[in-house]
């Protein structure tokens, strides 16, 4: 199966003040596409760690996705730190300034320096949509660069993950036990053993003050994740 | 300022089956510590994986903590990972074991194998309370190992923050503008380089149909962020 790496770009969310939500939009639909998210990082606002990480992760994944900091202000720092790690160009181009003109009622007003640097792609890069505010995003060799915004990056993700080439998708089933895990271990890792195409999983949560746990079983065998269910089912 | 990572263990993280929420608690209480998240990595329950990460971020930071993996189920392999990272022996701890077993009515009885696995702590290792479920985290020389449940998590930072050395801690105040960031950006950028001590960031969201943008400014200068802050406010 193809595998992926996120990059996950903002202080906001290293100091706590923003709580991420396009890890698991992003996880959603590469697993129903076929592609394993492998890991994701999120890092600052800092230019050599961009470039150091998208390079370390780009060279190890089929593909790398990242969120944040392609916007108009002196923050934005991601499009110039994709063209550093990959050692290309980056200038306005025509084609993006075009497609940003649409969003503005009078583009030759607003259309100022701050905004025109959206309009930035690194050399090579092909444009990727974005139906919200038009802004593109660019994905560039295996790196995919999108926006921070949730609705934004969410659209993104639906304008690239089609051009992708994914693999066997992933499937998942799972039961609530109202047991104790501790219980639950030794039958769990009975089945679990009989079923190496299968993997189990075990997640306790909290409900009406005491423990329960939701059993996970991920595979990409219909038929072997079918009997895994049906004896964990047997559980409860 | 100290710094930290952040280990996600999971893959119910990284298959989107669970959103993340322990990111934002443990930035935020370091950030009130003064004690700067540098960096969070997410990764699976994979042995080899693990202990690479745990031995590249202890290196690197003065603390690293984790979160997931150290329940009783064959899927709990974070404290062997440690273990193994360091080079050193885990086994069953009585003062852990003894811990455990005030969370059962009978712990003769329902202190089973798979439960006494989470009294197994790594040689050398002081625990974390849990006041919650009992069961212990630890603290492996820089390494904090805590639970994935959520309400877990949350109280075992409560019970590792305060044992540790922070620094002057960050300090941050907002403005919410009804601008487009665009008209913003170069009196934010103007602002941003008169004041060095101030990180200042833009942050866009939808609100009501149109784009409204977030000013955040942080500094451990309480006297210079309220000098940018009250130059920000006047942009509004």
């Amino acid at each position: 199966m193809p595998t992926a790496a996120m990059i996950v770009i903002g202080d906001e969310i290293l100091s706590g003040r923003t709580q991420d939500v396009n890890v698991q939009v992003l996880a959603r639909a590469l697993g129903e596409k076929g592609i394993r998210l492998a890991e994701v990082r999120m890092i600052p606002d800092d230019a050599d760690t961009i470039v150091g990480t998208v390079n370390a992760l780009r060279a190890g994944h089929d593909h790398v996705f990242t969120s944040g900091g392609i916007g108009p202000t002196h923050d934005d720092i991601t499009a110039d730190c994709i063209a550093a790690a990959f050692g290309v160009g980056i200038d306005v181009r025509e084609d993006a300034r075009a497609i940003l003109a649409t969003n503005y009622a009078d583009p030759e007003r607003d259309l100022n320096a701050a905004r025109l640097r959206m309009a930035r792609i690194p050399d090579g890069a092909t444009l990727i949509d974005n139906p919200v505010s038009k802004a593109p995003g660019f994905t560039l060799g295996n790196v995919h660069v999108m926006a921070g915004v949730p609705k934004i990056f969410a659209v993104m993700v639906e304008s690239v993950l089609p051009g992708l080439t994914g693999g066997q998708p992933m499937l998942s089933d799972d039961v609530l036990i109202d047991r104790g895990e501790g219980d639950l271990a030794a039958p769990l890792a009975e089945i679990d053993g009989r079923y190496p195409t299968v993997s189990i999983g075990s997640y306790p949560r909290v409900h009406e003050g005491r423990f329960i746990v939701n059993i996970v079983a991920r595979s990409e065998d219909a038929e072997a994740l079918a009997a895994a269910m049906a004896e964990l089912r047997g559980l409860a």
